[in-house]
């Protein structure tokens, strides 16, 4: 690969490629518009057929059930309270890591898209004030979701009490344990928490009979959280990961990222993401794949997942449903099968057995890399990463720090300059418990065997 | 008051006043050359005479005793190395709180100078940059420090990471114990931590022998950092507060808030910031003090502190200790007596006997207000600013957050277009232990009576 980017004097660049409020993305851009391979649609349980509109609108508010069907139009105008909430946090910096190019001693020039500034500690506050705003326009009273992290679920939160929506949150069980300071910001941002699996609803009960210690998982409580919302009027379930809304909220991250490099001439050629539901990875290469679909240009795009939880790099492309509880439609995607329970003690936003449709569409049309790393490595680039460029990295973020590092060695052994981007998710100061385990020298790997994977694989369901 | 700012059209402003990275300020500002009535100096321990640089850089590396010594140069040159370091998270925003004004429905035109966006959660990272450079720069290898909330040690751990120092903080024992996740962020960036009061050092053991429970206290954990610097070759103490040095570094928030204000034609008419040793309300003011101190202008500043811990509504003007174990210089402050133990259930970083010179001097010389909160009052405000601004703040800057929004309130009732400004240094995502009391209805007020009070007022040391 040739040097796209030498006529830049990376020297003179500001550390922070900053971009101004009227620089501001005023559209979200919908990838799935310039897709040759659309991702196969949703399925409705009920039906095995694809979801249609009034079936979606159950589940979700009606715009967000509009946006999730769209695979036609190209962008859609970000409502001007969402964009007024943007500038609270937005737009997130683009930074030169100039710190930690120099502790690598690498020629490859570094940059990271933060999205950790705001109290959620994450990008998820960009698809949450969406769905929170669309559900009062509606004038629905209330949302349900489920949080694994806890980033989703906070962000959700802040988003309802800016608007004055009630929130109910179903967290999983070991990250409820592990977080109690997480809910706690919840609950001072108006939101009820409620572990999962819980006796609260059916498809809780129900796992909770087949596995009484579950220390729950993603799948598990999208379930409790749709039934809840099902059973309670005036309520519509948000998620925040998987559904192609989410990507197309999460565009702005994308959209920021292309303004603020082509603001200094910069083109990059690595632009690498974790993936768990694919939100962060799907919003961050969302213009960039645009153009590399369209033939404009081309980049090396690089989803990043946990060895524990390889639902990429170890899965099958195929139907299954969204949630253990399969009370939630059917998506075409890289999944573990949605029984697969991942190690509790690995990082919580991660921990999820299937993928975003778009983004299982592309990796399988051979467009994007996906590799899988190890936590312990992971947490090793986490420490060099707070330590040299100040920010302590939420560990699901450090997975594309880990693989960012390793291609910033690389370079430094081919003497290549490649141009890195990090998408930097958000900040890992709710994840103390698990840098205890790392810092003590006792955190384990946990890599599934074949037999362990087989067990959610062998179940996928039989479509068409 | 008249309204100073009638030409200015505060509907058009951007929500962040930002600056860019070449708008940072080069030096910083020494509020001292400005003072008429100077603080009174330091005195030694030791002949209770004025200390000299001898003396202080026995405790000090040599340029911070100089910088805490010197009255008369208003400007120092900040070195590029920690220009450097501040481009990583400075310029901080000043940002306009519109959905906080909205909710209080108040003309008053309110702003903010967050000072949270990064790993230390506060202001202090400005101060702990410097003094650890200072530190490198003479070839010592290390450093010790006290921290109550937890910022500071934060902040000092990762600004030695930066620069390759040995970091060893003793950590306010009731702090320590309900942040845990405080003290893996230190240890993350490579430091030692260590409950204070401790048997580790001769003024530790004698505490614990006079109060085996004692939950410690700013004073009492200094007392242990200075002997532990003293004991280890090549180290030196560092502190986050309290000291003139401190507050030149910490110039910086008021400095860039000033060039912000400047830039968009704006004049605060309040300046308020919670104090507890003063770092960041002496930076926040220092620039705007000085065109009040030469005549250029008038500013309503107040200093907000917890009733708890009332240093300078409730104390003495008088020489005390800066710790408690008497081995600290004594400084001419606001003090409610070496000896005073607050209670552990208040805000960590606000719980010090004292108060910087520069400050204590300026309030006794009728320049600035003081008031006092009661801690349940100071979490109402902190959650309704976490609901509409976003941003969970510290339990610490809630108190000027409190009082701003009774002088909001107070302008809704009067028709007033004050501007205010608040000091934010920070953010509670290591303080919802705190959060969770105040969520759960059992948070209580301690207010010292008058007795409890005499208990450290009557042992205050007899000078001259």
């Amino acid at each position: 690969m040739s040097n796209r980017n030498s006529k830049v004097d990376f020297n003179k660049l500001p550390y922070k490629l900053q971009l101004s409020e009227n620089e501001l993305p005023k559209q979200w851009y919908n990838l799935r518009a310039d897709m040759k391979n659309k991702p196969a649609p949703l399925l409705s349980p009920a039906t095995m057929k694809p979801i249609t509109f009034e079936e979606l609108r159950q589940v979700f508010c009606d715009e967000c059930a509009r946006q999730e069907l769209d695979e036609v139009n190209a962008f859609f105008d970000i409502p001007q309270a969402i964009q007024d909430f943007y500038k609270m946090y937005r737009p997130a910096p683009l930074t030169h890591a100039v710190f930690l190019e120099k502790a690598l001693n690498t020629p490859a020039h570094i940059f990271y898209k933060f999205e950790g500034n705001n109290t959620s500690g994450s990008h998820k506050l960009n698809s949450a004030i969406a769905q929170a705003y669309y559900a009062k326009e509606q004038g629905l009273t209330g949302v349900t979701t489920e949080t694994g992290a806890g980033q989703w679920g906070t962000a959700l939160s802040m988003a309802c009490a800016f608007f004055g929506l009630v929130c109910k949150v179903f967290m999983v069980k070991c990250s409820y344990e592990q977080k109690p300071f997480r809910r706690e910001v919840m609950r001072t941002y108006g939101a009820s928490v409620v572990p999962s699996p819980s006796d609260t609803t059916e498809a809780g009960r129900k796992i909770l009979a087949d596995f009484p210690d579950a220390p729950g998982s993603l799948g598990c409580a999208i379930s409790e959280a749709v039934e809840c919302a099902a059973n309670t009027p005036g309520f519509r379930y948000a998620l925040g990961s998987v559904l192609s809304q989410v990507m197309l909220h999460q565009s702005i991250i994308g959209l920021e990222t292309a303004s603020a490099f082509e603001k200094y001439g910069i083109e990059p050629d690595i632009i690498v993401g974790c993936a768990g539901g694919g939100s962060n990875l799907g919003g961050l290469i969302a213009p960039f794949m645009g153009r590399k679909l369209r033939g404009e240009a081309d980049y090396h795009f690089i989803a990043v997942e946990p060895a524990s939880c390889p639902s990429l790099t170890r899965g099958k492309f195929a139907y299954d449903y969204c949630d253990t509880g399969r009370i939630c439609p059917l998506s075409k995607m890289y999944t573990l099968g949605c029984r697969f329970m991942p190690s509790s003690s690995h990082a919580g936003g991660l921990r999820y057995h299937g993928m975003s449709s778009i983004l299982s569409q592309l990796y399988d049309d051979g467009l994007m890399e996906a590799r899988s790393v190890k936590q312990t490595d992971v947490f090793a680039a986490a420490r060099e990463f707070a330590r040299t460029e100040g920010i302590l990295p939420a560990p699901e973020s450090s997975h594309a720090i880990r693989v960012a590092i390793d291609e910033a060695i690389k370079c430094r052994e081919t003497g290549e300059e490649k141009t890195i981007v990090i998408g930097l998710t958000g900040t890992g100061y709710f994840d103390m418990f698990s840098y205890q385990k790392f810092n003590d020298g006792v955190m384990q790997d946990y890599i599934p065997t074949d037999e362990d994977l087989m067990q959610g694989l062998s179940q996928l369901p039989e479509i068409g």
